[in-house]
């Protein structure tokens, strides 16, 4: 079968072929909450056989989904406060911790905006312990929150990952967290669907080309990834509608196979699939994600 | 054959199975120009047989495509020249003209910012010829040029002719331009295609939804529409594959329609296939058109 | 005495030498609202004679100060409600009429640049009852609002007042509210004051060169004018410190005039003086004065 | 004297009260390029009573001065050549150094965005090095540039000094090249002056405050500072303008600043004076100032 890229776990979890199968090594639990208006699936990469059947990293994958994400006018407020839940039950103490919240992406490029966008939004503290000390932190009941946009290799000249890495040495936080625009497979959970892992970053993850990867490994303290697929592969929207017309005419796996590569030209190579409101999209989700941060590491209310 | 959605009428005229034969009323010539590494193609729409096949009105519309106008880096001069000299072919002693140039769509919708970040560039010098008469203007060798970018009717309330119509009633120019983004059905001509024609634009056209068409009957005086296409229908890319492996397959027309029919969820209805460097692209022709229009209009050199 | 450059009609009225004394033809009444927090006063000009010596409009002049204007972080919410009860108390049946709402500046000069952005925080619905009609804007208790930013001449060689005129004549509003950048006398006054007027807009006010006046008597419709001083000029700060040091120092009003005529070089022609959080000032000040017109013109609640 | 704030070495030499008179440990040189059109004033600081008596580290401070510099249209590449032609004078062999340019500021106020809007321009390298190797770069004429615009504490709680140092540590450059706006007290050096030392940057300097030096001593590689004046302190401007009155009518140097202690309130402390096109001329600068670093360090013609 050819491969499809998409950086949600849950979406390499579905296209195994038969989805009720136990596939060794990977837990999948599925809960609703809001009355069925939000889906939370967690894929728990067990072991190294299910790493290399999912082909990523051993960890947590917490996928929540929600449509009302994509309609501006909803209540956000519910829908973000089961984010909030989410982390906090992934990261014990969250709220004592000192964080680097790291916005990767390139700014100037809507779809991959989402992590830089994000850091306008949030209520950065770092700097006032250092000025007004722990107490001051205590009594306004503050966490101490640090945040960086590294920009991309076009426009710094440096990988994200030497960037972040060369930060957490000299400012040594409790936790990295990340957030970053992903790619999906289905046009269905664009910028509907949030991920949370506590793998970090792998290479190559990300809308643009993320080199470097950004984990416990590489950082020194855990990094949790929090990632919303903006985009969809123009080639990978083609071959599914292409896939499954193909199979309903009874053609073998390995006929579509060779149907698809003769198909697929360097055209496609350029294009991306994104939703029509994108550039509000975008802003909307940043907002969100900072929200959400906000209040996970300061005063409640 | 399902209908595909362009406003490009060279790709309306390539959509008729047998491209060599004459469609009847329509004219169709091409040139090559800077060793062929610019394309044009004129295709003149002469009655209304023509007007019936080709579903678009009388006119004439000039396609222009080069693979060099996606590339940041060229030297993108020489493109631009073929460019002023069609528009100058197309409206005789286009300088001694007063043109208000009306850049069409939304600004916080990249793919449908090119009219209104187009305007940003312009040089505009009615307000001069109003304060320091028509002498200074002379010396200068400065034409007559206002502008507006209308915004979308979400912004304002008002359709963007009625806008414009009551500004043409008001300050009478000569001529109008409208400089629009376009959809097209081959990703290939994305943001490499420059579409330039004497009809205006009609209801529907573009691609955000622009209701009032904007045509000399419309607004009393000639009006020429500048379109360059930075979207592909996600429905059309799949169908174009689709049709392609099922034709092959010796499937009929109708069967391959049934098969598009059933296939094309309403999921596809919210996402486009745009180019990956979009927000580039459209900053760059947005400029490109500018220095095009303030070449035809202002003083040489 | 020199003249010194304001917008506001309350800085006029405090310029006569003796504040306490009547000036002929000049109401003035001054009220205090949320414990003090917020100051409004109300000049009326009612004939001739206070016009003459007013040097403005007859008319209905309302300023509301509050230094929590400045203070992003506050509670903006009970001062903006004020300005709602000012603007319903100057214009009967405000919600029922069709209104146009006008941003007037320069989006691209920071302190001019108050108008256009707040028209992008606007909740627009003129073009709901153009589709959905009457009944549909009656049942979600919807004003009929558009709105436009018509930009400066240097951007559209068309002088804003041109534009409103053919709008206005176009769509027929029964009100006009235009939202401009005013120059105030004190820079204690910078971005903490909003002047309402019935006057509408007179040539020569704001903060860059608006020629056409905005009135009832050329738009032939109620004209409100909402104003926030963002710049002071700086010959009227170092005039007004000199003065002051002069008038204690003895010196007659003649000689300090001819101090001031000396020393004003033509350098300080070309500077302004800003709040230093300029930027954020006007954002926040375009986002609140969308929010009093939207809470005017749409469903309370 | 009360003292006046400016950060160009130029100015404080200037206030000396007899000007033409040697400051011990201080040199002073002044050229003229282009007609006139460019002053060139280098002042260097030999020895530690220069120092004190300058309040300046010692080192070499060029300032470059010329009033095309605000016009839009003038032709900008002479005067740019200038600015080259000085950085590579101080700098020995520039070209062939690996470098780090840092815009410091914050880019959402206007005043203090020259930094980090410059390296939206610059022409990065040094990732291209590490992809295709030094050889490439020979080929191609390409020196080593990377950038950084490390945002100010209350966008990322570190302080810009925190982050260059940890980068310089990590990515080893040659040279770091730091670009700042300024405060100057002369309103006649807004946006037309630009000084370049290599003394770095001290605390406290800059229009924002920026706290932790960037130095040869802290970072452990040269140090280049290029900074604009953007902003004059309201309070100098205006102690400026008395001082010159009451001067020439005859009081003392202590009555004078007796008179502007009482004068300046705490109003003046929260504005301050730019240029009218402000907007304009930081756009116009960051552009220029990338072109000169271009320039110097990529391939010439």
């Amino acid at each position: 079968m050819t491969e499809k890229r998409t950086d949600l776990a849950l979406e390499v979890r579905e296209s195994f072929p038969r989805n009720h199968v136990e596939v060794q090594g990977v837990i999948l639990e599925k809960e609703e909450y809001l009355d069925g208006n939000v889906q939370i699936t967690k894929v728990q990469i067990r072991d190294d056989a299910g790493s290399r059947a999912m082909r990523k990293p051993k960890g947590t994958y917490i996928t929540i989904e929600s449509e009302g994400l994509l309609q501006g006018d909803c209540d956000r407020e519910p829908i973000l406060l089961c984010i909030c839940d989410q982390l906090e039950k992934m990261i014990p103490s969250l709220k004592r911790k000192s964080v680097l919240i790291v916005g990767l992406g390139n700014r100037e490029v809507t779809s991959d905006s989402l992590g830089p966008k994000m850091t306008d939004h949030l209520f950065i503290t770092r700097h006032l312990e250092q000025e007004f000390g722990v107490g001051f932190m205590r009594e306004n009941d503050y966490g101490c929150v640090s945040a960086i946009a590294p920009g991309v290799m076009a426009q710094t000249g440096m990988e994200a990952g030497e960037l972040v890495e060369s930060l957490v040495k000299r400012t040594r936080p409790d936790l990295v967290i990340v957030v970053d625009a992903l790619a999906a497979r289905s046009v269905r959970r664009l910028c509907t669907t949030i991920q949370i892992t506590d793998t970090g970053i792998a290479p190559g993850a990300g809308v643009g080309n993320r080199r470097k990867e950004l984990t416990k490994e590489t950082l020194g303290v855990p990094v949790v990834a929090i990632g919303v697929p903006t985009v969809v592969d123009a080639e990978t929207i083609i071959s599914d509608h292409l896939e499954c017309v193909l199979q309903k005419q009874g053609y073998s796996e390995h006929e579509i196979e060779q149907f698809l590569r003769e198909m697929l030209t360097r055209e496609t190579e350029n294009v991306m699939v994104t939703p029509k409101n994108i550039d509000e999209s975008v802003n909307q989700l940043s907002e969100d994600l900072a929200h959400v941060l906000n209040h996970c590491f300061q005063k409640k209310g």
